[in-house]
């Protein structure tokens, strides 16, 4: 089974490598592009079975750093 | 409306990010974990009715590097 954690910057902490993108879609000529965020997605090959509590420890111990950051655990097939 | 742009590397490309998640956790007692990947995405802010194919030039232009990554465009409400 493949489960696939999101981990996204709080918010109201200041990204800056999506500010980065955002200035570079500007200076690409896209103008009309708005606020960008940018975070991360890992995907974790996990027994057929595992709980989502196992999955959300995981998290919390090593793949999101819980000061700065939120996670979402999506199960895939 | 907010755009979401999911970049993956391609498959048979290498992804050691991806394998020191996967070690770190081993070493946290999480030993059921198999392969682990890592992707990014890019949350964007962008007028409604933005067409796919402008999002695509921006994929293109900045935010994947085609030579070893695939990226998938989400449209948001």
């Amino acid at each position: 089974m493949k489960a696939v954690v999101k981990v996204t910057l709080r918010k109201g902490v200041l990204d800056p490598q999506g500010k980065a993108i955002g200035n570079a879609l500007h200076s690409l000529g896209f103008a009309e592009v708005g606020d960008v965020r940018q975070g991360k997605f890992i995907e974790i090959e996990v027994p057929d079975g595992t709980s989502q509590d196992r999955l959300k420890d995981m998290c919390q111990k090593l793949l999101a750093n819980p000061v700065t950051e939120d996670f979402e655990i999506l199960m895939a097939g």
